[in-house]
């Protein structure tokens, strides 16, 4: 058996410590709570070199993830996808060192099975005894999946717009379908109101549970290990809830205090949509928060978020790290995602594509230098949202 | 750079010795030709405990693989993918000893990437300019996916009703698009007529080149190796082109001669739809050849197969086996779609489903008995065929 060094909570805004062996969400200042780990204790205990030698899959990093007992693991293989070499891609826009983190081949086909991968069986390890999630698509997707193979009964809320090839993933893998009229913070509510009247019904709302967060920073793990224990120069991340992001700024500092990354990070790039672009209006005036976007309107469900409640976390890395925060159109997402098909065989969710616009868009602005390393995030894959192919 | 001990090529009925490196399609006896290597060699260069510590994709097995320069690769990170223990669904079921070979994870989410990863990289190495498909669906994807990132101008060839998403996918890689009024072999008979007007357009449909069955047999090599190099007692196939069961039954041949396994074969079983059923209508009546199916109907597109090339070695494998054929209801797929999606979390494909409906039947039958050892194999996502769920 692993063991895991996880130590406690703590609150993202104020740093209060709380107790990680019983189930948690919001911190009493109604913010995110980060798993800390004892990484002076793990530094000594694993070899960074040794990890080679095991399975790809986020597991690997056990010692550095969350769940007490190997038993506890709920797995479908996620994790340990493919990092890309673009290189057609790079030749047609002039960027020779171009990555992508491609994250189509997770179980239920995208970057949601990583958070969903820890949540669910951490939540089970802690005695949930039914689990509920406000989403997009993709993480009601991935909640059904791992509920289903935790043995937990799953409730789901979407948008009533949904497209219907989600609500029928979940039906398929048992879980309660609920649509909802508006966006995921309205779906968030709904299923709030009705956690409210069932006990041991635990809610996976994006960072309203600390272990998310923990599946999606092994994004941060797996590009540092696959680049040799490099970071990039740039990472560009599409951004609605922004928990992968949040989770790779964590993973950076995890792997520097680790001894097994120099201080050396990417410059942090937010994409949004010009549709919904909470993010990027806070980073442009400078503020602490974002205010929630009105009318939310984008091809991209994944960036349909008006609301995220790790706000000040995201804008914390991008300031951090030197980096940006951007939005582009629905019709150069949807360029882009002919555009990586046609180079390297990648069908992209139009979130992915909106990594390339904005690339584009940096390098013409003179942001980012045509010989910078650069990793485009592709968080799902386009099968779902095959509908905006003509 | 690891060498292939690739050496020949030969007819899969007379045996006829052909170069293997010049670009093949059928044998001068209009039969598959299938790959031979010098596994006396291999034997003795290769240790299979040594594979553990190799990336976890297919091309751990590249010694055994067609594929002469490493740098001739076309790879989205294609196979090894999980063997799942399904517990849930065998206490459901009352089967102990029974685990899924989950394909979903493969690029564009189905095993198909395993045959045109190999069979692209090879057309590209030996020479081809563009390369050609007729397909139900998931080949085309492939296909079309694969040839993107070789550079390949790709032409996929599908049936008028095959569900728009396919069209969408394949159209988001580039790739050309035909729709043909009738069936796959319809989609074969036009896109061979188109070859024969386009030089250096390279025809990869099933069995008519012999590069996809290598890629497909590595489904035997994983399962092997995954379960600490034995076989289960019995293999439970869906079957359209049989690919994938005569690329396993040629796995064993070779790992057996390797040393890396003992005699000890799976009983393999090959499933068909009642609406489209020739290799069982064949096996029932002791033939060598399958006839077409006329009137071919089935939910599960893939199984939508009247006329197979390899019947015969199909046929061959089952019977060595001391296996079977059976044919299942669409009614009975699509439950055990939902079963196996409200117990283990997969969203499996129909003829995934149509697997778990055969066992049960056999089960019944007395013919599979309670403690032996099953593998399901799940040839890809639901999600492409989310349609058939409620």
């Amino acid at each position: 058996m692993i063991e895991t060094y996880l130590t406690h909570l703590e609150c993202g805004l104020t740093g209060k410590r709380y107790d990680a062996d019983r189930l948690q969400n919001l911190s009493e200042a109604g913010k995110p709570l980060l798993a800390r780990y004892d990484l002076a204790r793990a530094a000594r205990a694993v070899d960074r070199d040794a990890l080679a030698h095991r399975e790809e899959t986020l597991w690997r990093y056990a010692e550095l993830l969350p769940v007490r007992d190997t038993q506890s693991r709920i797995s479908l293989g996620e994790g340990y996808t493919p990092l890309l070499r673009a290189r057609a891609l790079g030749r047609e826009i002039g960027h020779d060192r171009l990555y992508i983190k491609d994250e189509t081949g997770n179980p239920t086909g995208s970057f949601k099975a990583r958070g969903l991968a820890l949540a669910v069986s951490r939540a089970k390890e802690l005695g949930a005894r039914s689990v509920s999630v406000p989403s997009a698509g993709n993480a009601a997707g991935a909640t059904a999946a791992y509920a289903a193979r935790a043995g937990l009964p799953a409730h789901v809320f979407m948008p009533r717009d949904v497209p219907e090839l989600f609500v029928h993933e979940c039906r398929a893998l048992g879980a309660e379908v609920r649509l909802v009229d508006g966006l995921i913070h309205d779906c968030g509510r709904v299923a709030a109101e009705e956690i409210a009247r069932n006990a041991g019904r635990f809610d996976l709302s994006t960072l309203k549970e600390p272990y998310r967060l923990e599946g999606k920073k092994t994004l941060g793990y797996e590009v540092a290990e696959q680049m040799q224990w490099t970071l990039p120069d740039v990472a560009i991340y599409p951004t609605g809830g922004g928990t992968g992001l949040v989770g790779m700024w964590k993973a950076f500092d995890e792997m520097e205090a680790l001894g097994w990354i120099d201080g050396k990070r990417p410059r942090m790039i937010s994409v949004q949509s010009d549709g919904c672009a909470p993010i990027v209006r806070a980073f442009e005036r400078g503020d602490e928060f974002a205010k929630p976007w009105e009318g939310a309107r984008t091809i991209a469900d994944g960036l349909r978020v008006p609301v995220a409640v790790g706000d000040f976390l995201i804008l914390r890395a991008v300031r951090e790290s030197g980096g940006c925060a951007v939005s582009v159109s629905d019709d150069a997402m949807r360029e882009e995602v002919y555009r990586i098909g046609r180079t390297e065989g990648v069908f992209a969710a139009p979130e992915g594509g909106a990594t390339l616009a904005a690339l584009r868009r940096l390098k013409e602005s003179g942001a980012i230098a045509p010989d910078e390393s650069v990793v485009l995030f592709n968080t799902g894959s386009g099968i779902k949202y095959h509908h905006i192919i003509d």
